[in-house]
This record gives C-alpha cells, sequence and structure tokens, in this order.
C-alpha cells in the first residue's frame, strides 16, 4: 500500500489538486474541440449545400441583391382566353420569377379560376393573387375584331384595385403596375417603378404605331410633353405600360377605377386624372426617360379555320392534347 | 534559493514532466477551440449569407437540382433583325436563364455582331456563343413578304452547326435543339430533351394553322403518323420546335446542314434525314406526346408607315431612344 503519511505533504495534495484540474479542463477542451468539430462538418456541409444551390441558379441573379425594407410591386394583370393565353402567361412568369418582393395579381375574364392559370401562378413561386371578373357580353370583342374596338380589361383592372383596397388598407410602402399578359419586360423596368414616389412614367417600345412612345423632358428634367401621334390632346397620352403609382395613392381615392363609358385611349387618362396625378408632378423614370424597359408586344393571332374559332369561342370541343396546349379543362 | 536536492525527488521530475505536458496539452487545446471558433463564425456568416441569397432567389427555382452529369443542351438560335427583334431576345433571355446546364448558340443574320443582343447574351448569365452569318440578299425576305416566302435561319442554323463541329468535337453527352427567338418554352420541355438518345420528339402547341402538331403513337408507343395537315407526306411534318438531336449524330454526320434547296417545309426532314434517323427510331417525349411544353408564338408585325419600315430596312434613321427599344447602334 501507499503509506498514508505520505498525502500529509503539501506538494502531494498540490500536486493531485493540478491534476485533477488538468484532466477535467483537457476533458471540456476535449468536449469542446469534439463538439466543434461537429459544427463545423454541419456548417460545411451546409456551405457546401448552399454553394451548390447557388452556382446553378447564380446566373439566374439579373437583379442586385433586394433588402427587406424595399417596396412590393403589385403587378395587375387582366388576362383573356385565346389561343396564345397559356404561352403568354408562361412565358411572362418565367419574367416576373426573376423579380423580388413582386406580387403578381393575375385576374381572368372568366366565370371562375381556370386551374391552368393557377397552375402557371404556382408554378412561379411568386406571391400571387388569382381572381377573375367577367366582363359583360354587351362589352366583348369577337374574335375577329380588331383589338382597338372595345376598351380591354377594365373590369378586371377593377377587381384588383378593389382587393388591394381590401387587402392592403394598411400598406404604406409599395407600388402599383398594369402589366399585361404579352408584354416584354426588362428586368429593369421593375427597379425602376420601385422609385415611384407618386406616380412614375418611362418610354415604351412599338406601340401606338411608333418605335416608342415616350415623355419628352424639358432642360430641367420636368415633363413638357409627350410624343404620341394619336389623340394628343389626351391629358396623358401615353400606354398602360408606361407608368406605375404608389400604392398611396390608390388607397387614398377608393373612386379611381375604369370604366367602360370613357372615349377610347382615356383609360389611362381618367385613372391618373382620379388619382390626383397632374402631367407636371409625374416622375420621369428609366435614366430621364432615355431608355426603354418595356415593349408593348402582341403575339400574333393564329390563322384559324371557322371551325377552330368556334371551338375557341365556345371553348370547348378541344381533344385532350389541344385542351393541353391551350389550357382549357375538359 | 530553492533546495537544488529537491530536484532529486522523482516525484518531483514526474511532476514538473506532467505539468509540461498537460499545460501543452491545455494550450494546444485552447488553440484549436480558437480556431475553430473562428472557423465557425465564418462558417456560420457564409451561412447566413447563402440563405439570405437563397430566400431572394428561392421562388425562382422552377426546375429540379441538375448535377454535374447532366448532358448539356446546345440551344441554337437564329435571329434577324426586325421591330420586336430586342424585345424577343430580352424574354427568351429570361425564360433560359432559368435552365441549368444550357449553352446559348445566337446567330445573327447580320455582317457584323450586334452589340445590343451582346448585352442581352451577357446579362443572362448563361454560357454562351455569339456568331454571325449574312443571309445572301438573294434569299432575304422583304418586310412586307409573309414570312413563309422564303427558308430562314439556313445560314444561321449552319453556322452554329459548324461551331459545335469545331468546338464540340470530342463531346459524348449533350443534346442540340433549334429554339427561334419567338417561341414559348415550358421550362419542362428542357427537361424532356436531356433525355434524348438520338432524337426526341414532341407536341408543339400553334402551328401549322393547328391547336397543335404532333406525333401520333400506337398503343406500344411507337410513332406511327403525325398529325399534320399540311405537305403531310414529308418524312418528317414536324416544326423545328418539336425535335432535339443528340450531340453525337451532329458530330458523325458532318456533312447534315440546312440548305435553301429544298422544297418548302423539308428543312426539318432533310436534316433529319441527313443525320440518319427514321421516324421508327425518333422518341417521343412529353409523357408519350401527350403535353404541351413548347408552342410557335409569333410577336405581331407592328403596323409601320412607310417611312418606319424604310428605317428598318436600312437599319438607320433613328433617334437615340428608337435606337435604344430597337437595339441598334447609331
Amino acid at each position: 500500500m501507499f503509506p498514508s503519511r505520505i498525502f500529509e505533504k503539501w506538494w502531494l495534495r498540490a500536486f493531485i489538486a493540478l491534476v485533477v484540474f488538468f484532466v477535467w479542463q483537457i476533458c471540456y477542451a476535449i468536449n469542446r474541440v469534439q463538439g466543434l468539430e461537429e459544427e463545423k462538418t454541419i456548417l460545411q456541409a451546409t456551405v457546401t449545400d448552399f454553394y451548390y444551390i447557388i452556382i446553378i441558379r447564380d446566373h439566374i441573379s439579373l437583379l442586385p441583391r433586394v433588402n427587406r425594407t424595399t417596396p412590393f410591386i403589385y403587378f395587375i394583370t387582366p388576362t383573356h382566353f385565346r389561343a396564345a393565353q397559356k404561352a403568354d402567361l408562361t412565358r411572362l412568369s418565367y419574367t416576373l420569377s426573376h423579380v423580388p418582393n413582386l406580387h403578381w395579381i393575375v385576374v381572368e375574364d372568366s366565370d371562375e379560376l381556370t386551374p391552368s392559370v393557377a397552375e402557371i401562378l404556382k408554378r412561379s413561386r411568386l406571391p400571387y393573387t388569382h381572381l377573375n371578373a367577367r366582363t359583360p357580353p354587351t362589352q366583348k370583342m369577337k374574335y375577329s375584331d380588331p383589338n382597338w374596338t372595345l376598351p380591354r380589361g377594365v373590369d378586371q383592372r377593377n377587381s384588383a384595385l378593389l382587393w388591394i383596397r381590401n387587402q392592403l388598407a394598411g400598406v404604406k410602402n409599395g407600388v402599383v403596375y398594369f402589366g399585361d399578359d404579352d408584354n416584354t419586360y426588362d428586368l429593369r423596368v421593375f427597379q425602376e417603378m420601385r422609385k415611384v414616389a407618386k406616380a412614375g412614367v418611362w418610354p415604351v417600345g412599338i406601340v401606338g404605331g411608333m418605335f416608342v412612345e415616350t415623355p419628352i423632358l424639358a432642360e430641367n428634367g420636368t415633363i413638357i410633353d409627350f410624343n404620341a401621334v394619336w389623340k394628343r390632346e389626351r391629358p396623358f397620352p401615353i400606354d398602360m405600360a408606361a407608368f406605375a403609382v404608389n400604392i398611396t395613392l390608390i388607397l387614398s381615392n377608393p373612386n379611381a377605377l375604369f370604366s367602360f363609358d370613357v372615349p377610347r385611349g382615356y383609360q389611362e387618362s381618367t385613372f391618373l386624372d382620379n388619382v390626383g396625378i397632374h402631367r407636371y408632378n409625374m416622375e420621369p423614370l428609366a435614366e430621364k426617360c432615355t431608355k426603354v424597359y418595356v415593349w408593348h408586344t402582341r403575339t400574333e393571332k393564329s390563322k384559324l379555320s371557322k371551325e377552330m374559332i368556334e371551338k375557341l369561342t365556345k371553348k370547348r370541343g378541344f381533344n385532350e392534347l389541344e385542351a393541353h396546349a391551350l389550357g382549357v379543362k375538359i
């Protein structure tokens, strides 16, 4: 046995105390290292994972990063059934899904929500609202009518405005834009519209029989005129795609709506009048209206037989594959 | 002074040795902990960073993740100057930039590369190749010609094929597709074309005066016919957008090219013949040709004045804003 008196020595007690202390420290350290090493492995795996996602998606980020304070864009799209509707909405969804902080409000001219439109909205992964509003038959154009015969999207845009006024009543920060389903948007137009304090305006390509319709600015940057050739006397001779309005103006002017009762070409002017905008307080954007970031493109109407037009008008008689191509339920 | 004989005691030596060992161990452990802690902080910051990028882009990922062994798609786009060219290419670039492992080969019908097209390619963040090939004046259509008067994209597609044969001679894995700049692509068509072993085929919406042009399958899944109404006697009565070919067929058949000397509507048939494809060994895709993932949309030609058509034809006389809208250098 170890002689017991040896424990009475001060140095042995100190020695044992030290050993215990060191062992404890080392155990603790080893434990800590193991813990950290595990955390590191997990973090590294996460980073690899993220890195992998990022490299795949990296060529997708066409816009600069956006933070939480960035105003939301409420992008209102009236849409009606036609041969290219599914194609046009599909294509538009791929543009919009590049845009952060965008809420897509799609309003169908139909008696009920179409599952095919719902699927496109869902697949876009955008925040969205899917509504429908049927244009009265007396206001509805025939297949052969040129597309300017009657105003389009009146009830649909109004539905979207009502939804905004009901659902977003408290919102202080955001921009409302009317974006048709067949137009072409350069992503930079979304950066522009986020700047809108009251109402912003910019040039639009290929519209009104011109290469570009644009506000004309004085040297000090205020809008003094527009270059439109058709109905220049309108208060705002511009296209629906040419402007965005701050959401506060929509909320504080609940009676500003579109109407079938205004002369042709006056939808934009009447609406802007009703939200209290004048030419002189519109904000010229897109580098002082020197850049074109939106085009009023239109998808060509297919040359169809009488029988096919009949099918389209009645929205029935399609085989399964045609129904899939056109986004029709059968 | 410390009595020197005390060092002769075995236990003191052992004690000192132990202390030195423990101190060394603890120093090492502390060092290791500090190191790990730093690494952890950095990794955590990286994760936060990535996480932030991911939440912004999350609604963008419309395709499942793809690994490195996924075959590349060589997407050949012939393009020519017109009012909507810039708009159409911009819009298409936003669709394609959702697709991983896609190499975009854009061939302009022009004497030189257009900076505006180059900018769209660059902004797409896709891997790309930008070429030009001028269609001979005798083969070039006038503004007023219907777009079926002459074959389109012949020299441009051939340039792309030559580039592939020169630059990708050793490539064993990949798919070649001819995708026009104004068509509409559902992202699912890209998943389909990656499956192509020799030549795949699928339905195309809104083409040839029909809602859908499609191969017709027997019950066992082989192609027995096509539903085309126009020139049904063609070996392949299908549109350029309806098929993709494995790159090995392009490389092993260097003489397969497009030509101005084939009858109207025979471009697809002649090319598929030349790469050694027969009806019976085409692979029917898009869920056995029951889904429509591509539409032969066309952007409407603007109604332009004589003076404007003259400007477009000569590609000059534009003001700065018009040049920006149309993608013209002035």
